[in-house]
Parts: structure tokens; C-alpha cells; sequence
């Protein structure tokens, strides 16, 4: 666990987090600073810094965490009317925080995609 | 391979597209109507309406999915400086095609994600 991610810490119950769901490998909590009425990020327990260090047996982790942002979308109640699921890699993206994540975002029509 | 699947007619060669790259169960072809300077479709060969409709099987298949858009990032020369992958499901996400399908954006900076 690198000493300054703040993923690895709320991982590790160093820091609080609104926990929405988890399953064995990934958490799911609150974005502290929601860009729309439903936004939940799903992070894996496993560091990785960004897509682009996967490996390619990380494929099924990947995997479990869409699955987590399906159950957090149906847990918030916008499976039916519709959620986007991102994953930003690097400074053209936005990327801010070097632990993988995605965003479950819902709750209102969602804008522009690029 | 329902009939009026635009997808499905893609991987079955009955609609050209401008292929980019492809796996065993993956196919990453160019969208038509861009919204970045860098915007390709990843789909799966098999046909799943939206991302409520998988199974719990289809987790390594949604990773492979990952795994081919990390492939794209890096042939279309965005991984370092950045991309975006994203998942629409259903109205307020603006889901248009119904066979699930992610976004890889990049190519100058990406505005708000919600």
C-alpha cells in the first residue's frame, strides 16, 4: 500500500468514506464531491495506478467491479432510468486520484460524454 | 443475433465499420459520429442489451472488454496523455444501440463527466 493514496487508506479504515456496497475485492462508497444526484465510486482492495498498469490477469477484477457499479446502480434506484459508468485515465481525463476507480453517476439526464 | 441489432450486423460483416482492433470475444471499430478527437467502440460478440442485463459469467467478458480498450488507448497514441472509458446505460445515460458497448475518448481534454 503506497503511503499517500487515500484510496488505500479509506481501504483500510484510515479515513472515513459513506460505504454504499463491497464484495471481496472492491468497495463502493460516496464521491465526496458529486458531479450529479447519484455519483458512487467502485475501487478495487488490489493498488493499481491506472488502467494502463492492468495486467491481464486483472481482467476478472475489472469485471467485478462493473458488476459492483450495476448492483450500486440498482441500489440507488437508477438501473431503470439510466447511470454512466467512467473510468478517466491520466491528465486529459482528469484523473486525480493513482488508484483505479470508476464512477457510477445517475439521477438526472447526464450531459456530453467527451 | 436479434435482427435489428446494428451491432450484431456489424460483427456479422452485414455493415461495414472501420476496425481498430480485436480479441477472441471483443471487436473496437471507429464511431461515427465522433465527440472527440479520439472516439472508438468497444463491443462484445455476444449480444447483451445493457449492463442490467449481465450474468455474473459475463465479468471476465466485460474485463476483456477493459483489457481492449486499454489496447485502443495505446494503438491511437492517447494512454499517457489521457482517455476516457465510459458505459451509458439506458435513457438518462443516453444508451442509443442496445448490445452493450464502451466509449474510448481522448485526444484533448475531456469536459464534465456528469
Amino acid at each position: 500500500m503506497p503511503e499517500d493514496c487515500i484510496f488505500c487508506k479509506i481501504l483500510a479504515g484510515e479515513i472515513p468514506a459513506a460505504k454504499v456496497h463491497e464484495t471481496e475485492n472492491t468497495l463502493a462508497f460516496e464521491d465526496i464531491n458529486p458531479k450529479a444526484p447519484v455519483h458512487v465510486l467502485v475501487i478495487p482492495r488490489k493498488h493499481i495506478p491506472t488502467i494502463n498498469d492492468l495486467a491481464r490477469e486483472d481482467g476478472a477484477l475489472v469485471g467485478e467491479m462493473m458488476l459492483a457499479a450495476r448492483e450500486v446502480a440498482r441500489l440507488k434506484g437508477v438501473d431503470r432510468s439510466g447511470y454512466r459508468i467512467i473510468f478517466n485515465t491520466n491528465r486529459e481525463a482528469g484523473q486525480e486520484v493513482f488508484h483505479i476507480h470508476l464512477h457510477v453517476l445517475g439521477g438526472h439526464p447526464l450531459g456530453p460524454m467527451g
